[in-house]
């Protein structure tokens, strides 16, 4: 009877109470609340929104759903680093040995993926021999004494939030922004950090469409982590097209030694260097004026290319691989894919790219799918490169030969021509900081 | 999969097609669309609404989820009246025998009380002896031979109304004027009749707190009922207070009585008549000219009162109660609720006169409750009436004592008193045709 009332409440438009929003949580993740009603309010709240107000008590609630992770042990101040998600996305194994280097803590969390987005847990699962399913004290010791350490999501970390995920996943009401702040935010705050920076995605691969759709989240995100007592900043990055040139797991940790080797892709290098550079003002270890330059030496020197090394062998993988990649597991077979069109690419639908890899094995269509770790692609060219009939656009990685075709048809679907030479688009839009800082 | 895309379709306020409503119904009536996936669709609809097509075609697929039924084995016309339900609404006791006396077939199925609002089917089961489940031959012979039958909803009636029903129930989507028409209509073109009159309720006692809103829900049914092939009115009628002075069980029978022996209240007898007449010639029993006076004479000749005897005793009740009101059952105690105030009655919340009747016992608060068929309330005052301290402003009727304090501070409450004397307002708004005939 509560709970009807309160999809009713929130159906009028007004806004539930700090008392309300813990009832509906924990009823729902005691089972209490049935998934029906649950699900009339979540579409319910896509129409009505919710004051930050709100949000913030939501994620609260949700936060506090489950164990938190307390990383007081461990000296310093830890930063962790969040990315709403995009294809091609392998910044956080650059970025992580890069704060590492430079004196920052990174002691993370992270997801696997799901449909067009990968997940960094898979990625770092194809180094042979990873573990991302640390103990308490391994985890723990790794930071300590590495700097680094980059583990699974927890058993029991905000059950509210898978509960709620899940629910969401099924009744499209996933594109809300409120619950999109609350879902990433309570994880985050969960996982335990001092210091968060968000790496909000916009474009054609990311939920946020718009930078300016991604500013409002972004801003209401760092509110909320402010408010709950973290040191926040939010980058709005591009994700009209993929990140890199590599999409799939071992391709993109090759792609990762690369960046780290120094050699890497230019957009792939400019990205990673702003974000472990505002990762070290957030937490204290560089300030404003010198922590690009402290983070170039750190990548110019080598050092943040053996942080990556050294975090594998503390995490049972084969730290072989960052001299030789090619111990990085690879597919049966390759293929080259060429251009039919003549002209200046200028779209590459990030989403497509990300689901034609997908497709050939890279990633999961439904989670019990089984991944091919050296399936992908390689993009050959990108935005604004001029191309006839005929030239390679990219190279296809894969074990299944029936993968192939569909998988083409969406890539060759995913990527748009013109006579014209398209305007070149920021890597970063904008920076959101704490207002109070 | 499907459903996702359908919710997704519908969030963004497009229309759903008539396959697309057909794969809806079918499954979710099959059990293939789980409840959470309905339950986001109907709050989507509630905000985003249904085109009067989607509406038809919602209310087509419900009446086809299961059986329906063929009058056309009876001879004539067959005419049904619908009430978005009320409070102290005993006018099908009325109408239906009128309309038989008159030469018209009313065949129909009727339902039970829930919360404020009562049910006809409880109403004549408080007569003793009184069947409402009667077999499909039995149904058709009284009909044949006496001209009315009023019996309760079958097994396997719009399936897909119960259930969509259950769950608008408790996700707080009852409220939406799409839902509802699709809900009544598919309902009472199941039930078979060939024409139908809507008694679409408005104020206090209603879910259509407007005659405005009223008169949108009253066209729009008109509308798909006639599309349907039906013959359709509707009447737009006053709920700010309860039609007549009795409500619950027992004691609405014997006001049905006494209206059909010409003594009952003037503003019962008058929503009667003029229900009676609309739908005579509906079926075609009567002109515009003459119906009226065509009704009122079965009333003064004692040709109605008649047919509602014959009635009761062919579906097995005590017709003597006809003669004898004090054969119904009566409640054990009786108490009456004195004005503590000076001045003019000028509001009565029906729904609260309603839900001080339900605590009385004649009412069910949830769908297992027995009821008490003696237990329910008298109006002695009506709006407009002048009151002193003192003054008797209704009788109780109850068998448990425990109950008749909460019911008399609900009843109380729901009388509103002033020096200025109130306006009249009509009992009938208006008359809403087929804006083809």
């Amino acid at each position: 009877m509560r709970m009807y009332e309160l999809i009713e409440k929130k159906k009028r438009g007004e806004s539930l109470s700090h008392e309300e929003i813990h009832d509906m949580v924990m009823g729902f993740v005691e089972g209490e609340i049935p998934d029906y009603q649950m699900a009339a309010m979540l579409m319910a709240i896509c129409f009505r929104g919710m004051t930050e107000e709100e949000t913030f008590e939501l994620t609260m609630e949700m936060e506090h759903s489950g164990d938190t992770m307390d990383l007081s042990a461990i000296s310093g101040c830890k930063v962790d680093k969040h990315s709403t998600g995009g294809v091609g996305d392998k910044t956080t194994l650059i970025v992580a040995p890069l704060v590492a280097a430079c004196g920052g803590k990174v002691a993370k969390m992270s997801g696997r993926g799901l449909g067009h987005t990968g997940g960094t847990i898979d990625k770092l699962e194809s180094i042979p021999g990873f573990q991302t399913a640390l103990t308490r004290e391994e985890f723990f010791h790794a930071v300590e004494t590495c700097g680094l350490s980059v583990i699974g999501q927890s058993g029991n970390l905000v059950p509210a939030d898978k509960k709620i995920y899940a629910l969401r996943d099924v009744t499209a009401t996933v594109d809300c922004i409120p619950l999109i702040a609350s879902s990433i935010m309570s994880k985050k705050l969960a996982a335990g950090s001092d210091a968060i920076l968000l790496d909000v995605k916009t474009g054609s691969g990311a939920f946020m469409k718009s930078p300016k759709e991604a500013a409002i989240l972004a801003e209401l995100m760092v509110h909320i982590g402010t408010r709950a007592g973290r040191k926040m900043e939010a980058v709005i990055s591009n994700m009209n097209i993929p990140l890199g040139n590599a999409v799939g797991n071992a391709l993109e940790v090759k792609e990762a030694i690369e960046v780290l080797k120094g050699r890497g892709p230019k957009d792939l290098t400019e990205v990673c260097l702003a974000l472990a550079s505002r990762m070290l003002i957030l937490c204290g270890c560089a300030d404003e004026k010198e922590s690009m330059q402290v983070v170039k030496n750190a990548l110019k020197s080598g050092a943040a290319l053996e942080k990556l090394k050294e975090m594998i062998r503390i995490q049972g993988g084969d730290p072989l691989v960052v001299e030789d990649p090619e111990r990085l597991p690879s597919a049966a077979f390759r293929y080259t894919v060429r251009s039919k069109e003549k002209g200046y690419l200028t779209e590459m639908n990030a989403e497509g790219i990300g689901m034609a890899s997908m497709i050939l094995g890279a990633g999961r269509q439904c989670k019990t799918d089984v991944l091919d770790y050296g399936a992908g692609i390689l993009l050959y060219k990108k935005c604004g490169d001029y191309v006839v009939p005929g030239d390679p656009l990219a190279e296809f990685f894969y074990s299944d030969e029936s993968r192939k075709n569909p998988a083409e048809k969406r890539l060759l679907d995913s990527l748009s021509f013109d006579d014209m030479k398209p305007k070149g688009e920021p890597l970063i839009y904008s920076i959101i900081k704490n207002p109070l800082s």
